[in-house]
């Protein structure tokens, strides 16, 4: 058994990692940790998972978080460098927040300001050549919910060669992406019954790191003209992904690097023919619904992608590449069915 | 390793019995069979369940569910009776249907018409004295959704001698407790935003169990006046449940009996003093989520109660009452903790 | 035309008293005020309103409210009565709060704390007697969105005496009702998919106010088990409502008294049998959907009314009683007709 | 009073037509009728309209729908000719559905199969030239939901000539534009808490009709990749629209080609500089709120607008035009501000 804390236990993130630790046969969950609840139960902010309602939060210090094998950092941006720093060789240290995940330090102050806190290894196994490097790391950057879902909807045609490098993506996303510090604007009445645009125009400060993906396995600069949406449900991201194709691209072709690219992955699953993703098909799974078609009028490529932001697009995602850095099977523990209606 | 059937794999109950079964470590998953969806695939129906994806739909035949452990039936109602019989007892049978809930004939004419078919183990391992029942069944008639909600909400007051038999309930019910019939009422569009009562005046069907249901417990006639409203959500269940306070009762006293009666049951939680419950606390887990008070001024108990209609509410109940028929823990494979936000 | 004030022009009761007020044919709007957004512009808050959107948010004082006909108070408990007393006689002032809703200081204290600050002629002009009060009215104290819709629901029983006055009402509620202000409980992400109940016990403070209503309508003390559960959605307010059934009353008998009831009430619709409401039936009416029937089993009558909390339930209803104050035709102005789906 | 018939009332379009129609100041509503539902009353299927309720729907045949100055038809594709040519000139004749609105029968053979019945004039006001046309209009074919949400984000770009023909669209719609026929995959169950793709791949029926606006303000070939999106909602559209931009175009230029194109439109709202669109701000609205930027990175014009798909998206535009073939004010009876929140 590892022993895992979990630091930033309180909110959205936190909890989907415990929620998925809870049921994960290799982990026991050590300490919780958080900023303003520290001192209170975590029943009062994860009311959902009764298996830990009278577990106390302490506060986030190197000392609470020493003596585990991994430590989940669930923390606001920039506080990361410095826990891991205390930490130091002893435990795994994943980071779900975005302080590692950039290579391009002119990126990060371009989007994010102040000054780059360095590079780890990046968690998205499906990233050709990714899993190698995870297997052997002992830090791990988490993805970001929206990159997750945008890499693994386009790196087949990229990898092929079957697109070319100007794509437009627009990704309806669930409220929690957004957090749970409670902001006028995502009050229940605000976002029920209402569809809205935000972070328009190439600044929402995920773009860079779909770039960066995508410019990695196209081999050469992608850029993502990205419009995140918030759509009125809990969860969910559905991502529509399209780029010029490529000439003398066919339906055919796209259908048969799609099918290679996922064959071997146990989280990606192409629909049959006809079918498009839900982001219902993904709830509360590791799975990602993936489908793909050429638009011959408009000569784009169009991949749609459905994941579960909160559990492939974060916690889960977190989770399957620690199973790879701490040798297990890459799936273990991690749910591959959803829950629905 | 024990071999379950699903028939009626392609509704919302049968998928729920499937995510659930296809998470226990004692179940392999053998025959699914359907009504009109015979011939197809289940992940046309499910498609949240990948493992399954691929799985062809059968018909409901008693050569195709032989050589089962189990045989889980989510059938329309009165098409269970003539499937046990020709399955005999070779197999444990579980009835997610109404067919074999009520004891009392006249009750099961008034409320649903015809003949009634018969009585089988009721599958509440909450009612006292029920755990001891079901461990000897070979036949379990899995409780109605409200049944088990007001069921487990009023127990413990009847149970203690705390409340008088006038008992008024309206509970807050999810779209999916419907069914996947596409009726005009049950669009999106017409029920996304709004909240609507429906089957008012005592003439629900799940009346009578409900009243079966106190009536044991109290030892006495219960009589339920119980009003079901639509709420714009997929899942959940939120009833609450008053009656009468008998005399000289006080919180306190109601306090104790609940944390008694919740003691040793692994599913039912009473959550702290001042909490209260809402549904998304037990979205996709088997739990009941419970508290209670005293209105001093109306002179009434007020019991409330969150479950997931389609978990503890139907597929989780019936997978809890078969581990116990089956000499398993009762808890095995079923999740305690939910998926939220 | 008449020239109208809204004090807490940035809320959501000051939003739709503005939307109501740019639809009438006898009012022009003048000065706009709020609390923490004075001195910013309309559209900020209420961008549904782009008829208002460039006007200035004043602060809250005499001197801004000075000079108009009606001004209408949308403000925190405990704030009217200094507003109204600067404005003197001169103005009709329609206090959309709570302050002067109870004839009974020991009630205001025992639900609000404090001192009660007095009582002004109350405003629901379906209560009988209470038209002809209010066309003499200076002063008006709306209703709340609870006691509209639970007087409305009951009054006819009791006015006929048809029901005992020991009264059962669960109600849900749209998230509109709770406010603007952000609370942590009233993300969309926690209350998207959720149904949750809460001031259980008979705590809540529009309590006294429904017992105020239902005893003055049955001319003996009524009392009234009231819990509140919030559903998800923006708008709307689903109640059940239930009282014994006096001795020898029929269906028919409830029926008849109803639909007299009603029979001459511009925003009272009782719905054909066997139809029971829905809010969306009146989102952005001020209509009241209602329906009644008896539970012979339980010996109940049960009546069940949908309404907009917003409109019918503050400021819908708040614009009627202007109306009549004002010696304007009752219904002048106001949406018979609701927006659906 | 001019007096208006509705074909096809039953509907959403039909019952969106007579929510505006009975707030218009110059209609009076004459003969209902429907498919189906002939011989029912109108309250059973539009209930938020009680002024309507007692309303007998009618077969839709000409005899019926004689002796109207206006006829309104919301009627299935293929059913609109066979009338209009029995009505001839003596009635206005405005058809909610498709078959008029393409003018190249080739793109309508493509798209809708069989034979192409012929084109009427554009029912799209702000379209540049085309009020014109309709002031002298005895038919108009009243767009499509998605095109009028498209052509009013990008005409102003490229009657500019600030955009690029290479147009990429993702449109969010709420589910009231699927219609009123219950569909498995429109069940509520189905549709809360979930956003899914359809339609992907340039095959939705709407494309053409986009290609063909954008063209004729471009003046030259406008091709668009359209991809709609289902979004937990029952109404609004929120389409994110991007073209790249043509050489030399800065986000300042954008603006003022907007604000110029928007400056004398009565429903159209380009919002503050920093605000985006949603989908709240218009709902029961014949507004449309528009907002533009210039992404820099991915040199792509992105403009984002919300619009109630059945309001400015079907009926309101509907009654925009024919106020203008009628030769009344073009705003007169139809709503500048939505229901919010």
């Amino acid at each position: 058994m590892m022993r895992a804390a979990v630091a930033g236990a309180s909110g959205y993130a936190g909890g989907e990692l415990l929620r998925l630790l809870l049921a994960h046969p290799e982990f026991e969950i050590g300490a919780l940790t958080a900023g303003a609840s520290a001192g209170s139960r975590l029943g009062a902010h994860q009311p959902h998972l009764p298996a830990l309602a009278g577990r106390t939060l302490q506060e986030t210090t190197p000392e609470v978080l020493a003596g585990h094998d991994v430590v989940f950092l669930a923390l606001p941006h920039g506080r990361s460098a410095a826990v891991a720093e205390a930490l130091g060789d002893a435990a795994l240290v994943v980071d779900c927040g975005a302080d590692f995940r950039l290579a391009d330090p002119a990126a990060w102050t371009a989007f994010y300001g102040g000054t780059h806190a360095g590079t780890w290894p990046y968690g998205l196994p499906e990233l050709p050549g990714q899993r190698e490097v995870l297997r052997e790391a002992r830090r791990i950057a988490v993805p970001g919910c929206y990159p997750t879902s945008v890499t693994l909807a386009l790196f087949p045609a990229f990898a092929a060669g079957l697109a070319e490098p100007d794509v437009v993506v627009v990704a309806a996303s669930g409220t929690s992406g957004a957090g749970r510090d409670p902001k006028p604007h995502l009050i229940g009445s605000e976002v029920m019954g209402s569809a809205s645009a935000y972070g328009v125009g190439g600044v929402h400060r995920h773009t860079p790191e779909m770039e960066q993906n995508l410019s990695r396995v196209a081999g050469r600069p992608v850029t993502v003209s990205f419009t995140p949406v918030l759509a009125p449900m809990s969860r969910g991201i559905l991502a529509t992904c399209t780029a010029p194709a490529a000439p003398g691209v066919t339906a055919a072709a796209l259908r048969e690097a799609y099918a290679a690219a996922v064959k071997d992955e146990p989280f990606l699953r192409l629909l049959p023919e006809g079918s498009w993703p839900a982001t219902a098909m993904t709830l509360g799974a590791n799975t990602a619904a993936l489908q793909v078609t050429l638009d011959e009028r408009a000569g784009r490529v169009v991949a749609v992608i459905a994941i579960d932001n909160l559990t492939k697009g974060t916690a889960g995602g977190a989770v399957q590449s620690t199973n790879l850095a701490l040798g297990l099977a890459e799936e273990v523990g991690l749910p591959l069915n959803g829950v629905a209606p």
